[in-house]
């Protein structure tokens, strides 16, 4: 399978995130690049398709943003990485903001996912790589994969969060969609994928399908509800199934069984799946039983949908474990 | 004039806040009162008049929340003082949440907003001390004034934030329109009260006017921009007056004459004043230039609309000229 990474993704590397009332160590590490390169063998440099997709998803004012966030951090006379304090919680509007705290508040939704020096050049080149591997799948591969990281799904249109930028996954559906695919995205992160969910939830020309952790446990907390389906044109393009913390594969491949006839029966030509290793028995950040053997389980089941693939890395966090969980996912993918 | 204030506010001492990336000291200290009560004399303990007041401006689920979250947060093995870290800025509906990370995302709408063992009781008998303020004035006083701490301008109907958790001023003013009277509220903190205007924005019955520092500037960024005039029956039932840093009396008396302009034609016959003393030259998180004989100038001047006024304490962080400031805005209003 053609993989495509950019080795400038590892330039962002934020220092530490903020979360549970503290400063803890940032989970979303280069070294998880390294881990997964070491299992997955070669990967193709993608080519530089410019913004053109990217700002076909997200709007043009949160794109500056990230482009220039760190550099009015350091000019406003600050250390480290750029977070913010203070969020548009009520009655949200775009807004002409110049101080660099109301931008990232108003470009966030959390604490947990820092500007750093190297955050926009690497976001960039991961929704490059993605752009790459919608490329392969459109000249004829059946399936390609993109080894995106930063992740994206949980970057809306105009805010970034969850260690999200720009969001790879909806990037390239909407790519897909615009080059005349019927598009489905099937989220199978631990996380709920909000981001990707916000940005097609009303409109109905991608389908999106997210098995998850139930947010009344897990980030984001305020999303992925099974009660979320869509609005507008989009009414019923949305299908959240949401799992209790300690999931093992019996229950995890019966959602996955569901979420599979959604897709089937909105009849989508074309699979755009955002792979989280983090369902991962040892992550350190979440709560799901899968095994290694159960990754490639869950890429033969997809493939067994026989769509075309475009595959896109969102997270994972057991390090040591990583690189053989992403190989494994990818085995049962070409089964 | 009688003046309403309890001990119990004092128990609200959160250890830091978070800002501009990192921890900062906790600026709305209870040293605060202290330096206030020294300066003001004889203070009136209130009446306990229960929720009923608080529960006509805020909604029962934030309230519970606000009543239980510290000792959720302990529950949860956490130590030092509870604070989000996730926000809802998109797609934001009433949940039944779970984890207490949840609720205080839910709930909050920065991260400079802690709350700490004492703080229910201390906002709660807050909002006591304004129901004071406001039965004296139904009584037939002229005027009265609530000390209160915390502030309350920030929170809104279901969001704490900058320092605020209940907010008095929107407490006593939805109980004086209750009683009959027709209410404005004159906000002259440093800071938009974005609290208040966001509880009155789309009712006709309470006019919100507002003269603060430049929400492109300053702090709470999102609201209180000129073109923020209500909506649905409260349409131009707001008036924002945003002002640059470094403003000094001429130039903010002018802002004041347009405000009370506004309140006298929308023919109201009670003011509450949200009284902030970080309009002072020598605040530390603020920069207006109001000297104290300035402060006694702006009491004088609400004094002479002739309204009976219910006043209510909002920020001020210049602890050694806290009293001074306070002592001649009640000065000004008593003249
Ligand atoms: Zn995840
Ligand atoms: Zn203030």
């Amino acid at each position: 399978m053609r993989i495509f990474h950019s080795h400038r993704q590892s330039g962002h590397a934020p220092r530490r995130e903020f979360h549970n009332g503290d400063w803890a160590a940032f989970a979303e590490t280069p070294a998880r690049v390294t881990a997964m390169l070491a299992a997955v063998g070669p990967v193709e440099e993608p080519t530089d398709r410019g913004l053109g997709s990217v700002l076909a998803v997200h709007e043009p004012s949160y794109v500056e943003f990230l482009q220039t966030a760190y550099t009015q951090w350091v000019a406003a006379g600050r250390e480290g990485d750029a977070l913010g304090y203070a969020f548009p919680v009520s009655r949200r509007r775009a807004l002409v903001l110049d101080r660099i705290d109301a931008k990232l508040g108003r470009f966030s939704a959390d604490v947990v996912t820092p500007i750093a020096a190297g955050t926009w050049d690497a976001t960039y080149a991961s929704a490059q790589a993605a752009l790459g591997a919608v490329a392969a799948v459109l000249e004829g591969e059946p399936r390609a994969f993109a080894l995106t990281r930063p992740p994206g799904h949980h970057a809306g249109a105009d805010y970034c969060g969850g260690y999200c930028y720009l969001n790879a996954s909806a990037i390239a559906a909407r790519a897909l969609a615009d080059a005349g695919r019927k598009v489905a995205v099937l989220d199978v992160d631990y996380h709920h994928g909000n981001g990707t969910q916000d940005i097609f939830y009303e409109s109905g020309d991608v389908f999106f399908a997210s098995i998850h952790a139930d947010p009344a446990t897990d980030f984001p907390f305020f999303w992925g509800h099974a009660d979320e389906r869509g609005e507008g044109p989009g009414q019923g393009a949305t299908l959240n199934l949401p799992l209790p913390r300690g999931t093992r594969w019996a229950e995890y491949e019966r959602a996955l069984g569901k979420a599979l006839e959604g897709i089937a029966a909105w009849g989508a030509d074309q699979l755009v799946v955002s792979y989280g290793a983090d369902t991962f028995a040892g992550d350190p950040i979440s709560h799901f039983q899968l095994t290694t053997p159960d990754m490639q389980s869950l890429g033969a089941a997809i493939a067994a949908a026989r769509l075309p693939v475009v595959g896109i890395m969102e997270g994972g966090y057991a390090v040591d474990s990583l690189g053989a969980n992403l190989a494994a996912f990818l085995g049962g993918l070409e089964s």
